[in-house]
């Protein structure tokens, strides 16, 4: 694989839909409108940044494709059954999402919850199964992914402090709990289960760690400015959204000029985290790099 | 442990529910509210028939309680986020269960969906992080367990099928295929879990498999006679609810005298498959004559 991003990322995104496809096949296999929906809601558009980023730091340490691709699909699992259930009307009640209707909206609310829980199953019965792995690397997978996904340091505590601070003024301390519960753990998780793949050392472990964690944060604060400074077109849903919603962003909290600066403090974290690992790393700095420099 | 069933299912409810609140423990811990809609689910007065059925299994084979327990809760676990789901207004729309508030009305809706997420990924998590198994026999449970709660063939299915069975008149054929999905899956993965704990040949994990397939259709035939005769004090729930909201139930499909043969045929098929296996079997008949005889 080549060392050019835009090229490994369509690499990437390629090779982790056709192993979604072959997770969940179009097929005659009864409950249709429950595989329907799984599928409707895992080929939506999605950016396959958290699969990417598994097999670029996999890439990293040496290993092969074959020993990641699995995980990295479970990974896009876990964020799409987030999403799902994120839209509910219980829940951020979107209708709408990468210009498409939302699987509840599409089919219905039962058969999104349904479609939801199926797609955490199947995450982690696909890693519990994936026979180029060990089972000790299987099992720390699962554990690793399981912490960031669940409660009270992973994905759904932070998708709960998101709900309980809409609409209320919140400090920075607060933003920061929610995103890095809310994105940043799974962000995490899946650049520490490349390297958990690869085999490095502890060492290099908490190198991943930092580098990801700061790279979480880039990517919300980036996603943030695009919400005040992105066109419609450009980010497949309502710019102003959250402006609109008084959801805390970034920019509300600090403002513009300061958000922007903490973007770049954040890049520049990221990239001396990177530092520390005697790797080629050159992809990674690309993703950071792309990140910071993103439009949509 | 006595085989005696009474004291074998107080002492196992007892240290399941000992091994359930060191996983979810009474804390300060933030998110509180998520913490305390899990543990109100999970300490609602649950039956811990799953695990129960793991351990006898596993004690049938000789593994000790320390190598079932954290399966057990798993089991109960995914039992639980799988009420909590099938409550919600989308899905079976119940506010009572066990004569308490469901979740989603004693907290809210966003809270009581978050709740069965993280139930779900806190018992994959459990399972992979159990060091009393080998981390070879771990991914075998998983996988298992994931498949007994998913699609096609497990719990969410056939909650799919439920849901699309309501109001229409269904064949037997279906109301066989509801149950082997929604209930009976889960039941099986329960006492097969016992018998991999237990290291239990091919030709036992078969026996296993029928003893409990049978088992859990004595036990929803039984619930669904229970819900025709019994009184709403011994159910804990409204009799009769099934009949009113056209459930499929087996007397509703064949009658009540049919529904009752079928019960005593079941039972038979149960013991049956038990003679297959050259173990201590006695605990194991005494849960099937129980569930044949229970009165809620």
């Amino acid at each position: 694989m080549q060392v050019n991003l835009k090229n490994f990322l369509a690499e990437t995104s390629e090779l982790v839909n056709q192993k979604l496809d072959r997770l969940v096949p179009e097929s005659e296999i009864e409950p249709k409108n429950l595989q329907a929906a799984i599928r409707w809601s895992l080929f939506a558009g999605g950016k396959r940044f958290r699969p990417a980023l598994t097999i670029a730091v996999g890439n990293c340490f040496g290993s092969p494709i074959e020993k990641l691709l699995s995980t990295a699909a479970a990974l896009e699992m876990i964020h799409t059954y987030s999403l799902v259930h994120d839209d509910l009307p219980a829940m951020d009640d979107d209708s709408i999402r990468r210009g498409q209707p939302t699987c509840h909206v599409k089919f219905d609310e039962a058969t999104a919850i349904l479609a939801g829980d199926a797609l955490q199953t199947l995450a982690f019965q696909t890693i519990a199964e994936d026979e180029n792995l060990t089972p000790k690397t299987r099992v720390k997978l699962i554990s690793e992914i399981a912490r960031a996904a669940g409660t009270p340091a992973g994905m759904v505590a932070g998708q709960v402090f998101d709900l309980a601070a809409e609409g209320k003024q919140i400090s920075g301390e607060d933003l920061k709990r929610i995103h890095e519960r809310k994105t940043g753990a799974m962000i995490i998780a899946a650049a520490r289960a490349g390297a958990i793949v690869g085999e490095a050392t502890e060492k290099e472990l908490n190198a991943i760690s930092i580098y990801a964690a700061q790279l979480g944060l880039l990517f919300q604060i980036v996603d943030d400015l695009l919400d005040v400074s992105g066109t419609a077109a450009d980010l497949g849903k309502t710019p102003g959204k959250d402006a609109r919603s008084e959801k805390a962003t970034y920019p509300a909290l600090y403002g513009l000029e300061r958000a922007q600066n903490l973007a770049a403090e954040t890049h520049r974290s990221c990239i001396a985290a990177l530092s520390e690992i005697e790797k080629p790393i050159e992809l990674l700095r690309e993703i950071a790099d792309f990140i910071l420099h993103r439009q949509s």
